[in-house]
Formats: structure tokens, C-alpha cells, sequence
């Protein structure tokens, strides 16, 4: 294999499919990043065999050939090399010359032979939305996703595209996120639990600019193409939560609030418990104020705010980096509060459309 | 106690003073900042024995008294308090009330007289330099303190006046770092070792505007008037290494090279090393020509520089983390290095003065 191209490309494409590349692995191989070279295009591709990840590079392919070579020690080459043309060459026994400028590297590669390709999935229908917003979706909805273990299935999220819309859903034992996005298709019904670690490392790939990503549902996988790079993830197997039915739009007490004022007043009550403590806070409604208290053997916090309220008084305890995971990812200035009881969840929603919603559990208040 | 200041004064100097709060000790007074209200001052300390910081806050003082508070706690409520007016009321239990707009916490204080005193600093002679240039003085050298307790002298920083100049010098078991700035002052013969943990902690609240910094020399202590706070650190006890003879000004190999091109080339070619292995790089001195190899089990790299040579072909090898601390910290764009044999420390230095000068011993190469 010999190519030739730009370093600022190259590391590029490096830095793209390392986010599929194994840390730990019992499999040596999946610790690199397969190099391919063919007559029309020079790729790079990482596998974990959960997320694989391909990039395409522009560059002169003089003779093809694959090569795998160690990501760590690769990009930390790349990403040091002068802002000038590479050249990458691989002879007979994989011994890799990386040359630059006036530097020269060498190193050992393995057989690109002994790397798996990514599985095959079959382009059916194509959903394509932009890449900003696929990345808003996750962001928004990706820290409720399960961390333990205890059911599978939850540590992933649920896509699925219905009524014209790609839905995205995160369910841990203790709250619901959802968020919805218009995709201006013909009805259909397709659905998918992809990993949140998929999630996590797609959405640091994915474009703040005006590009789009194209989704492709499969059996067993799900295809994200960006343009440069496609990415194939593994899918959860299992059903998942039946979330339609949990979002009431019955509610005793409903307020609208300043978002940022109330993240902030519930960050600092938090304050007055230690890290690793689940310490409530207080939430009372009365009178168009919410007044938020802790009180824990630190000290005591007492926070007031001004809201419009309908509906009956209340008082209920949540914890509070619920509240604030919640309030952080939101965009708008004004939220919208349901409430149905001290021991019912709230839901927290947009003004007036369906776009978002998260459910929150209460924490019962000892009296 | 009852004072009343801004957020943003307040939380300056929380910062600054927080970085003499210890973190873990069996003196849980230590955690604490200290409070002093007078009629005409208001203040802040912290204090871990071995450096203490006091810093004055613009407040409008109500009531006189002082209160030790949680470090922690204290700076983390004040952190978050809107940017408005701050209202800090003690009782005569000890119970600490703090205001801020719509926010009220109450947190359990300490009482004042329980903190340690910082030590009285009798301001004999005063050395004035720039805070900025101080900073760059602790950066351009602290790298080289020693980090183990070996010798404990070599923990610490040399500051020693003399010949009009403040001259600051770090040594470790393989290299010595050595910085000069002049002080328009007489001759005077001072001396002191300062901890290096508390050179790092003060290059921290060093201001890079225009401001001055005030040096005041005592048998056990010195003291650092930065204007609004003041800084008093222990001194380490112990003869300094007698640095000026070894700084050799003869030489059998002398170039000049582009500073930044030569780190460039140095971290690339410490690439192929693994981390905590102390593989060396081999620099050859040919024909007007510096090549850097390093060759482990990883594989080569191979570097390329052209150089102003004077004097013998030379090949010698080092450790390549040391060479790249000091070229990193160096701000001129042409350095000069000087080599007497491969067994001979080289000595990094700037091209015609003497304001800076690194020795650094190289690394026997197996033949």
C-alpha cells in the first residue's frame, strides 16, 4: 500500500473513527484502526464490533492495499505530524513508513486481512434529517438513559420513526425523556433501541454546521451515513417501556417558569447536601410563588421564586439533579410544570407543543 | 457579624484565599476560611500552616466579629449567589446567615478565634517586581523542583537576591533550571527557599495586567503583598545546591536552532517510547544538521533539522521529556545549546544573555 494526503484530512478521519476504537479489549486487533487503500478511495475504519465507524480520506492511492495499525500510536503520529502533505507506505512484511516533511516514522502493522469489517446493512429507506439536530436529540434526552445494568434494554434509547416523526426516548428507573423531531416523511413505523455508548460517540462526530445524517434501520443494526463517514451500531434486543400511556396531560397544580432562574435557585439549594447523598429538595406552590428549601446537617437553603400558577397548592420533594439535568438541556426561556400530587411525577414540557417532555419521580417527603 | 458586599469581590477573593485551605488534614480548622469584620476592613484568610493567604474584600461593615466557615461549602454557596449585593450575618451561636436576592442559606460557622494566626512578617526591605513577571520567573522554572522527598531542600525554589537581580533557581536529581530579572536595586545578599507548592499556588493569583508584587525576606518566612491579598509561606530549612560553577561556560559543540521547531521534533520523535518508560532519543550534531532518533520495540522515528553548528561532531542522548519542559517554557524563537561530551550535561541558554540557562544531564548510550 502507498497513498499520499493531506495530514490536516488524515487526523481528521483519525480523530472520526477512534470514538469506534476498543480501549480494553481482549482482541488486540479491535485496539487499531484499519487502514484501506483501492484503486478510487483511501479509508480508515474502527470496530468494536458494538459501533463500527468508516471514514473516507482524499488522497492519491499509488498501490492498494489494507493495513491495521495501533489507533493510540497512530494518532498521536498523525496529530503531531507538520500541517504538509503524508505519505503512508506499507511493504510486504506490514512494516509501516509514515514520512512528512522531514520526519520519518516506522512502524509495525498487522494484516488488515485480520480485521472485521463492518456488518453488511442493507440500505431499505432512507430518514434524513440535519446532523445539528440529531445531535440536539441526544444531548436532550441521553443522561436518563439506564446506567446499570439491571435491564438492558434501558441502557440504550429508544428511535423510533411514527406519524412522520423520529421520536427518541431514555427511561431510567426514576424519569422519562422524550424528545420528538417533524421529518416530513409518508407514515411509517420503524423502531430501534441503540446503545447510549453509541449515542455518546456519534454525537461528538456529528456536525454543528448545515450537514445532514441519513438513518437506515436494519434486523439487527442501524446505519447513521454522514457524508465522510458512516457509522453502524448494534441494537439492543428486547421491548421496550410502553412510554405513551405514562405521559398524563391530567395535572392538579400547572406552573410556567422562568427556566434559568429555577435551574439556578434549585443548583444552589442542592449545594446544602454533600456529594453522594441523595438530600431532597422541597418544592412548594403557593400563592403564584415556588419556594424551594434543603435543609440537611450542612445548613439550610431557602430560595423564592415568582411563577404563573393554576390550579391547587402543593408541596413534593424530587432530587434535585433530576430537576437539573432536565433544566440544563432545555433551550427555551419558559418551561412549563405539571403536577398531580406529592407522590405523582411531574412532567416538564414546552408551553404548548409536544416537542419534549420529561417525567420526573418525587422523592416521598418524611412528615 | 453583619457585613455587606458584592457577589463578584466576594468570590475573588474566596478564589484566592481558597488556595491555602488544606484539603485533607486532622485540623478540620485548617478546611475553614477565616472571616474578619472591623469597622474599616474586611477580610478573608486561609491558612494550611505552610502557606496562609489574606485577602480584603470592599464591604460595608455593620457589625464587627469574625467566623470560620467550611471552605467548601462557603465558596461553592458563593459561586452560585446571583451577581448582586451580599448580605453575611453571624449570631452569637455561630450560625451563619448569607443573603443574596432571593437566596438565603444558614450554615454552621466556627468560631474565629479557633483559626490559626498567620505568622507576622516584619517588612524590613522591600523588593518590587511585576506580578507578571514573577509568574513567568515560577513557570519557567518550577518544572524542575525535585518531586520526591529525598532532599528536601530540593522541593524548593532558590530566591536570592543579589548583584541588583532577583535570580530564581530549580534543581532536581538530572537538571537545573535557572531564571534572572533585574531590580534596579543596590547590592544586596539575600536568600531564601520557598516550597515549591507554594510558588505553584501563587503563580495562581499573579495577575498578567500591569500590576506589582511586593517581596519582603525573613528568617523562617516570606511574604508576597500583591495589593488587595497578601501571601506568607514557611521557607524550607537546609543549604540550596551551589549552583554558579556548574554552569560551565566552556564548550566543544555549540548550535543555534528554531525553538519551536526543535520541541516539535522532539515530542514527535518521544512518540515512540511508551509513557513511563524513560526511553532516550539520540540527537546527532553533523554537518550543520541535528538528527533525532528514538528506536524501541514500538518502532523509529527519524527527525530532521537544520542547525547553526559550531565546533566538533557530537552524539549524545537524553531523556526527552526534560529537553521538551524546558523548550516549551523558553519564549524566544532562536535558543542556543551547548554540548561537551556525550557523557557532558548540555546547557540550554538564550543567545547572548545570561537571563536563563537549563542544564540538563544526558543518558549513557549503550554502544
Amino acid at each position: 500500500m502507498k497513498i499520499y494526503c493531506q495530514k490536516d484530512v488524515l487526523l481528521n478521519s483519525v480523530n472520526t473513527v477512534s470514538k469506534a476504537v476498543s480501549n480494553r479489549t481482549t482482541l488486540p486487533i479491535l485496539e487499531c484502526i484499519l487502514l484501506t487503500a483501492t484503486p478510487t478511495v483511501f479509508k480508515l475504519t474502527g470496530n468494536d464490533l458494538e459501533l463500527g465507524i468508516e471514514s473516507t480520506v482524499a488522497a492519491v492511492v499509488e498501490q492498494s492495499g489494507n493495513i491495521a495499525l495501533e489507533a493510540k500510536i497512530f494518532s498521536e503520529i498523525v496529530r503531531r505530524l507538520p500541517d504538509q502533505e503524508v505519505e503512508i507506505c506499507v511493504d510486504e512484511q506490514n512494516i509501516t513508513t509514515i514520512k512528512c516533511a522531514n520526519s520519518e516514522f516506522r512502524i509495525m502493522g498487522q494484516p488488515g486481512s485480520e480485521f472485521p469489517a463492518l456488518p453488511e446493512v442493507e440500505k431499505l429507506q432512507e430518514f434524513i434529517l440535519p446532523q445539528a439536530e440529531l445531535r440536539n436529540m441526544i444531548r436532550q434526552t441521553i443522561f436518563s438513559v439506564a446506567l446499570d445494568e439491571t435491564k438492558p434494554i434501558l441502557t440504550g434509547e429508544l428511535m423510533e420513526i411514527k406519524q412522520g416523526a423520529l421520536h427518541m426516548v431514555a427511561v431510567d428507573g426514576y424519569r422519562v425523556s422524550f424528545k420528538k423531531i417533524d421529518l416530513s416523511i409518508e407514515n411509517e413505523n420503524l423502531k430501534a433501541v441503540v446503545p447510549g455508548k453509541t449515542l455518546n460517540e456519534i454525537s461528538k462526530i456529528l456536525s454543528s454546521e448545515e450537514e445532514n445524517v441519513s438513518l437506515y434501520f436494519a434486523d439487527k443494526h442501524i446505519l447513521f451515513d454522514l457524508g465522510g463517514s458512516i457509522v453502524v451500531s448494534r441494537l439492543l434486543d428486547g421491548e421496550f417501556l410502553k412510554y405513551e400511556q405514562i405521559f398524563s396531560k391530567d395535572y392538579e397544580t400547572k406552573i410556567q417558569v422562568d427556566r434559568r432562574s429555577l435551574l439556578m435557585s434549585i443548583e444552589r439549594a442542592a449545594l446544602i447536601s454533600r456529594e453522594n447523598k441523595k438530600n431532597p429538595i422541597k418544592v412548594q406552590l403557593v400563592n403564584d410563588k415556588m419556594i424551594i428549601t434543603s435543609n440537611t446537617e450542612l445548613g439550610t437553603a431557602h430560595e423564592e421564586l415568582t411563577v404563573e400558577m393554576e390550579g391547587k397548592d402543593l408541596t413534593i420533594a424530587f432530587n434535585p439533579k433530576y430537576l437539573i439535568d432536565v433544566l440544563k438541556v432545555i433551550e427555551d426561556d419558559q418551561v412549563c410544570i405539571l403536577f398531580t400530587s406529592s407522590l405523582s411525577p411531574c412532567i416538564i414540557k414546552h408551553l404548548t407543543e409536544d416537542i419534549y417532555k420529561y417525567l420526573i419521580l418525587p422523592i416521598r417527603l418524611n412528615t
